[in-house]
């Protein structure tokens, strides 16, 4: 318990809001779970074309930071292919939207390397400009679609230690194997 | 010939200069042999991430305008693949620099349809915000690399009609070709 402040609603024990830039209600419940109090702003701010997905973040926290010197999140959830060198990464819902499932497994099987990663890289601004990186992954192996089709590439990705795609994993089974989680947790010890 | 302006270097034929937004001497060397006045603007403007070239091309465009209200030109050259439904297209430099020619062409192969489309699109705007697109593109088929290796994915890009890649035309005969020629040639077309 900390130094309650007189007459104010917060103690200084109380971390400031952060802003959580992200229009998934999923992703926000799942920052909330881990970071408690986190503020989603559902902006649209613009991706810039990159791979690296440090990038990406980086421009889009100092996009937000223009408006207002607060803190903010931004993630970026991509798979990537041992056989790409990177891709799709960051690209990935290009791939959802042209080739989707199908194809990206084709393009695992043409490179005869069906190991993978899901990673989450959160990056972390208190509204000073400065930067922090917090990354969470879960290797994997590209297989094909298997499971419900409603979200993404969660029916070709299936975890290490699994027998089943993320898709056919039940929420539980799959908040257990979270790279979201895992990058959450990391800036939460950043935090606290 | 048209009417001279006493004591001004320019006659009122003269179209007002173009800004072409552009880091390369190749392209902006092709533009003003078609377009005669012709200006490089080597600014780097960020590039959004988009699969749809045009929206890539306004985004740029707009941006140029918010710095001056006057005449600009931005141009894509991307290679798209009929089997990946739009891949790579704008994204391409990402798949150069990761999978390179090599995983191109294997992509290619895994689908079993090795046709594709070599596509510029040009932009331009008169400087009012107003933007039209002239494009001209090359069909041809994806091959193992063959050639020099230094400009993209010529190596791999054999039109229709020869027997060689992009790589192994001579200038003379890849000008012949161009899909920068042709889309250029419909804004000439255009601004007479």
């Amino acid at each position: 318990m900390g130094a309650g402040i007189v007459g104010s609603s917060y103690t200084v024990d109380t971390p400031m809001s952060i802003h959580f830039l992200t229009g998934s209600q999923n992703k926000l419940a799942e920052m909330q779970a881990i970071l408690g109090d986190v503020e989603q702003l559902d902006i649209d701010l613009p991706e810039i074309q990159e791979i690296d997905a440090h990038k990406i973040i980086r421009a889009k926290l100092m996009e937000a930071l223009k408006h207002k010197k607060e803190a903010f999140i931004v993630e970026d959830t991509s798979l990537y292919f041992d056989a790409l060198s990177g891709l799709p990464g960051p690209l990935i819902k290009w791939f959802m939207k042209t080739v989707g499932n199908d194809g990206l497994f084709k393009m695992a099987e043409a490179f005869g390397n069906y190991a993978a990663e899901a990673k989450t890289i959160i990056g972390y601004t208190d509204g000073s400009g400065n930067i922090e990186f917090f990354e969470g992954s879960v290797r994997g192996m590209i297989v094909a679609p298997r499971g419900e089709t409603n979200f993404g590439w969660d029916p070709i990705f299936q975890p290490e230690g699994k027998d089943k795609t993320f898709a056919e994993l039940t929420a539980e089974e799959k908040n257990s194997v979270s790279m979201r989680r895992l990058a959450a947790e990391k800036l939460k010890a950043h935090l606290s």
